[in-house]
């Protein structure tokens, strides 16, 4: 019998999108496990860019993408996040009642509530491209299903993040919608729309006003300041 | 007969939408001329929590106000906008060209060839509500459209965050699309997607592919590094 840890939500990938899920998620009570088939955090940032300059993220005139990395894992930190690295998602099942399985190549399993896929399309195999009025949206492992692609990513919700699969969301280079540019920073917008969406799954359906890190002490009392 | 300036863009508001679109539209040859009612720069970020604590802007573990238009004041200074500081709109006025005419409280005037409305509603007289199919697209004052309106903002296309009035576009607190939330983070995904828009409507329509601040020697130079 395998391990298998559970979690509110999985979030395949480990780059920076997937960094600010774990922290937009936590500021709401959800706990996250990040898989990663590399051995460390930060996705493209710190193959491709760990020393390079970035000019483009808000409110930093340049940064490389170690030291983007660095910060947004000491922002998500106060969460707990639990992380797998080294290990690729070989499939991904939903059951009847939408509870989530992954299965790693390691032989381990993961269990979650939600699944947000923040892989960059590097990490596993994706199902064949089908539309969402074909999408069987009975249970079964993801390699089954026809998910809705566009562009070389998954056809999300602009508004919410979800794929044509319930409970199933996609944010950053993994994502398409109108418009989409693939940036860091709208990375970030996609996370902390797909959690107000999971927010409200989570709460049975009611959806609840915004909470403001400047002004909600619960918020305050979660990061570990008073 | 009164000062009139030129620019490519006017940028009504000032906030951290306002300052990161200077930056966006910056990279890609356009200038920017920006009026706020204020005395300086920041927008509710100095009016109401200057120096409080925001936990959620990312990449900032924690930042105040202040120190964030400070950073993006500087991100966005290469690109040279023009600011014009304590002074309302009164009126816009587009003419049957398509170029935008906004008279200001002093009694001068700014031209640009498109306006992007960042002023979190706080800065001048919103036109009378009204359905995009009810809009007349004519030339004439803002104060004239009946602009489409959601939730005590203006709705725009969340792919490219135009209003149903061509030519005029809104970011951050001043606009609403389905799954809207008002965060500083979502504002600079707003700003960086109508830039797109307004880029490709500046090239007679034709799209060109985006260019990433890591890799475009371009960018680099008009930021002045090499």
């Amino acid at each position: 019998m395998p391990d298998s840890q559970d979690s509110d939500v999985l979030i395949v990938g480990a780059g920076p999108a997937a960094l600010f899920a774990i922290f937009q998620l936590g500021l709401y009570g959800l706990r996250c496990h990040v898989i990663d088939g590399l051995d460390r955090a930060g996705g493209q940032c710190v193959v491709l860019y760990p020393d390079k300059p970035i000019y483009d993220v808000p409110g930093f005139p340049e940064i490389n993408g170690s030291e983007l990395i660095e910060r947004l894992l000491r922002q998500a930190a106060p969460f707990e996040p639990l992380f797998t690295f080294g290990c690729a998602v070989v499939d991904l099942t939903s059951d009847a009642g939408g509870e989530w399985l992954a299965r790693l190549d390691d032989g381990s399993q993961a269990r979650g509530d939600y699944v947000v896929l923040a892989s960059g399309l590097g990490l596993f195999n994706l199902p064949p491209d089908g539309s969402a009025a074909d999408a069987d949206l009975g249970a079964g492992p993801i390699s089954d299903w026809p998910l809705e692609r566009s562009r070389g990513a998954i056809v999300v919700d602009p508004g919410t993040f979800e794929t044509s699969r319930p409970g199933l969301f996609a944010i950053g280079d993994a994502c398409d919608y109108p418009g989409k540019v693939k940036l860091i920073l709208s990375a970030f917008h996609e996370a902390a729309l797909a959690t107000q969406e999971i927010r409200r799954r989570a709460a049975g359906g009611k959806k609840s006003p915004v909470e403001y890190t400047t002004a909600s002490r619960r918020i305050r009392e979660s990061l570990g300041r008073t």
